[in-house]
C-alpha cells in the first residue's frame, strides 16, 4: 500500500500545460534575462540597515567603542555593494517597464544605459543619509517612551514596540522612494507590514518624533504629510476618498488623496481620516472611532457622538 | 557567581510531572505512531506552489523560456511526492479523528485503508487544477492594479501586495479543501493570515478578480460565497450573526452562516457584513465602518449615517 | 559599465561620521560590555516551550508514549541553561537602567550582585509552573473548540489557530513577568504580536479557557483582569482612557487604567472598551464595534445603536 509511481508518467504533460499558460496568459510570470530585485536579498540589506541605526540590539551584540568602529565599517562596505546591485535591478526593469508602456512593441535597449553607475550613485547618497535618519529615529524613541505609560525604558521600545520597528523601516523606504528607487520601498514597506500589520506606503512624509501604539491595522496612503510629535494608535486609516478618473476613466496616479496632519496631533484607535484635502490643525485631538472626511481646526478635541447603547438583560 | 548545577537535579522530578501531565489531561498532546502533516514541510510547499504559480518572482530568479521546463517538471515531481505524503497523514489523521468521534473506546484500524494511494488521487487531481488556478490569479493580479492608484505595474502587484499573496495562498487552500483533504487547507490559510493579516477561511467560494486592499483585519467566513470583480479593503468582516445550535445546545457545525456577495461589489475599510442569509446585490458599494445584517439590492450605495461629531476648542 | 570602487574611498569617513552618532546622540545605541537579552534566543526558548506544552506537534513529530520523557527531560535542561542566561541579562540590564534613572552620574557596580544565581532561582520558579500551565492552555483549547462551528478538532485547534497561540505566548510571558522578569515577557509578546495579530500585555491576569477568534486586531492593556470562558474576537480593544499624569506632568506609570472582565463574557468583534474602572459583569455580551466606557451589569446584552444606513441606487 503505497502511493503508484507509474501515476506520475502524467506529470510531464501537466508541466508542459503549466509552462503553456506562462506563454498564454503573458501576466503573472517573470521570465527573462533581467533580473528581478530580489526579495530576501533586499530584507536582508533592511535588517543590516537596522544594525547600522540601531547598534548592539539585535543582529549583533557585545559591541562597544573599542570594536563598533570595524563593525559598522563593514557593514557599510557590505551595504554599498549590495544595494548598488539590487537598485540597478530595480532601476533596469523601471526603464524597461516605461519603455513597454510607451511602446508595447519595443525591444527596450538597456544597453546604453549604466544601471550600475546610477545605482551606485543613488546608494551613496541613501548611505550618506544615515546619521540624518539616526536623528529623526532618536526623536521616535523618545515620543514612544514619552507616549506610553507601560514603556519601561528607551531599551524596551528599540526592542519591543513594532510601531517603532514600522516607522525605521519606513524611514529607510522613504529615503529611498525620494531618491527615485523604483519598486525596493514597496517591497521593504511590506516586508515591514508583514512584521507589524503596520502599512505605511513609503511615498508618506513624516516629521521626527512620530509613535504608533500597538499599531496593528494602520494605513498610512502615499500622499500623507505628517508634522512631527504626531501619536496614532491601532485601527488608524489615513486614507483616501475616491480616486479621481481621466476622461478615459483610468485611475489618476499621482494626484494628493491622503490627509495632511500637522505637529502635535493625537489620533486614537480605530479613526479614520480621509481625503486629500483634509487637515488635521496643530494640537488637533481625534477620538476613538471618528471619521473624520473634512478639516478639523488646529487645537480642537474632535470625539463622535457615541451611537446610544441599547441594554437587554438575559433571562 | 554563577547557576548553581546541583540545583538542576530537581528538574528529572519535574520532567515526570510534566509527562504525567500529558497521560492525565488526555488532550493537548499528540503522543502516537500516527504522524500529523508537518506544518513546515505544508508551509513549503506552499511556496514552491506560489513558484509555479508566479515563476521567476521569489523563489528562484533568472528563469528564461529555455530553462523553464526543467525547472517546473523538477517542481511539479517533487510536490508530487511531498504533497502525497503530507495529504496522506492528514486523511489516516482524520480517519482516526472520526472513528473515535463515533466510538471513544475503538482502536481504528489504519490498515484497511490505503491512504498514500487516496494521498496520491488527491494529489495529482489538484495539481492538474494549476494551469486553472493561474488563470484566476492572473485575473486577481490585473484586478489589483486596475484598484489602486499606487500600483505602478502588475510586477509591483505580484512582489509586494499582501492582498495578492493571500488570495494566491487561498485558491491553494480552497482547492484542496474542495477536494476534501483535511487540517491542510486550514494550516495554509493560517501560515497565509500570519504573513498577511488576512483570515480568509478555505471554504469560502471567490470568483476571479478578487482584490483585497491593505488588507489587515480582513476576515473571510466559511461559507461565504463571492462572485467575480469583488474588491474589498483593510478591516472588512464577512462573518456569521450567531451560531445556530442542535437541541442538545451543540454548535451546528455545516450551516451557511455567512454572507453572498455578487459581481462588482466594493465593500470600503472596516465594514461588517453578517449573516448567512444576506446578499450583497451586484454592484452594492458598502461604505466605511457600515454594519450590514441585511441584504442590500443590485446597485445600491449604502453608507451609515455619520455619529455626529463633537468639537471641543481645548483651553 | 559597472560601479566605480574609487568612489567608495568616502565610505570611512561615512563610518566615522555614524559612530559619532552614537557618541553624540546617546540614546538608540546599547554599546558596552552588558550583554543584552537576545532576540532570537528568546524567541527560540519560547518555541521550545511550546514544543514542552503542546508535544507532537510542531517543533517535534513522532513523539509515543516510550521516548517522551527523554525529550521532555532534555528539552526541560537545555530550558533551564538558556533561559537561566537570558534572565540573568535581563536582571543586569534592569539593575543598571535602575541606578542611572535614580542617579544619571552613577556607575552601577553590577559585582555585588549574584545575577546568574537570580537567573536560576527565577527559571527553576517559572519551569515548576509548567504542568499548571498546561491545565489552563487545555482549557483554552476546549474553550476554542467549543466557540467555533468551523473547528473540526482539538488538533486543528493547536495547529492552526491564532488565538490559541497568542494565549500560550501570552501565558508564558505573564508567568514571566509575575516573577518580576524584566523585558524578556514584552520581547515574548511582541514576537507573538508579530505573528498573530494579537497584542497581549504580559502584564494581563486571564483566567482558564480564554478564547481569541480570528484576533487580527486585539488590543488586550497591562492592568486587564480577564477571569475564565470569556471570549473576544478580531478587532476588540480593552484599553485605556487616558493616562493620569502626576504633578510634573509625567506619565503615572503604575495605576489599573484598563477593564475588568468577569467570566462568561463575550466580546463581538471590532468592539472598544476603555478603562480601568470599567467591569463588564458576569455573563454579559458587548456586540460588535460598540464602545463601552462604563461598567456592564452582569448578565446584561449591550448593543450599539445601529447608525441608520442611507441608501442610494446609482445611476
Amino acid at each position: 500500500m503505497s502511493a503508484d509511481f507509474r501515476l506520475k508518467e502524467d506529470l510531464p504533460e501537466l508541466t508542459d500545460r503549466i509552462v503553456a499558460s506562462y506563454h498564454d496568459l503573458g501576466v503573472g510570470h517573470h521570465l527573462g534575462h533581467c533580473p528581478l530585485p530580489n526579495t530576501a536579498e533586499v530584507c536582508a540589506i533592511a535588517r543590516d540597515l537596522k544594525g547600522v541605526l540601531f547598534p548592539g540590539y539585535r543582529t549583533r551584540q557585545n559591541l562597544h567603542m573599542g570594536n563598533i568602529g570595524f563593525h559598522v565599517g563593514a557593514l557599510v562596505d557590505s551595504l554599498h555593494d549590495r544595494l548598488t546591485e539590487q537598485i540597478a535591478r530595480a532601476l533596469r526593469h523601471d526603464f524597461v517597464r516605461r519603455a513597454k508602456q510607451a511602446d508595447p512593441d519595443s525591444e527596450p535597449c538597456t544597453k546604453e544605459v549604466d544601471f550600475e553607475a546610477d545605482g551606485q550613485r543613488v546608494t551613496i547618497a541613501f548611505l550618506n543619509q544615515i546619521p540624518a535618519l539616526r536623528e529623526l529615529l532618536v526623536e521616535d524613541v523618545k515620543a514612544a517612551y514619552e507616549g506610553d505609560p507601560a514603556a519601561a525604558s528607551y531599551d524596551e521600545v528599540i526592542f519591543c514596540y513594532p510601531g517603532l520597528a514600522a516607522v525605521t523601516a519606513h524611514r529607510i523606504a522613504h529615503a529611498l522612494h525620494s531618491l527615485g528607487v523604483p519598486l525596493i520601498p514597496r517591497m521593504i514597506a511590506e516586508w515591514s507590514h508583514a512584521e507589524t500589520g503596520i502599512d505605511i506606503h513609503p511615498g508618506a512624509r513624516i516629521g521626527p518624533g512620530f509613535f504608533i501604539d500597538h499599531g496593528t491595522g494602520v494605513v498610512i496612503g502615499a500622499t500623507c504629510r505628517i508634522a512631527e510629535n504626531v501619536k496614532i494608535y491601532q485601527g488608524v486609516t489615513l486614507g483616501a476618498k475616491s480616486f479621481p478618473r481621466d476622461g478615459e476613466g483610468r485611475l489618476v496616479r499621482n494626484a494628493k488623496r491622503h490627509p495632511t496632519v500637522e505637529r502635535d496631533v493625537v489620533v486614537y484607535s480605530n479613526a479614520t481620516v480621509l481625503g486629500g484635502d483634509v487637515t488635521l490643525g496643530c494640537g488637533a485631538v481625534i477620538g476613538a472611532g471618528a471619521t473624520i472626511t473634512e478639516s478639523v481646526a488646529p487645537g480642537t478635541k474632535v470625539t463622535a457622538e457615541k451611537p446610544s447603547l441599547r441594554y437587554r438583560t438575559a433571562g
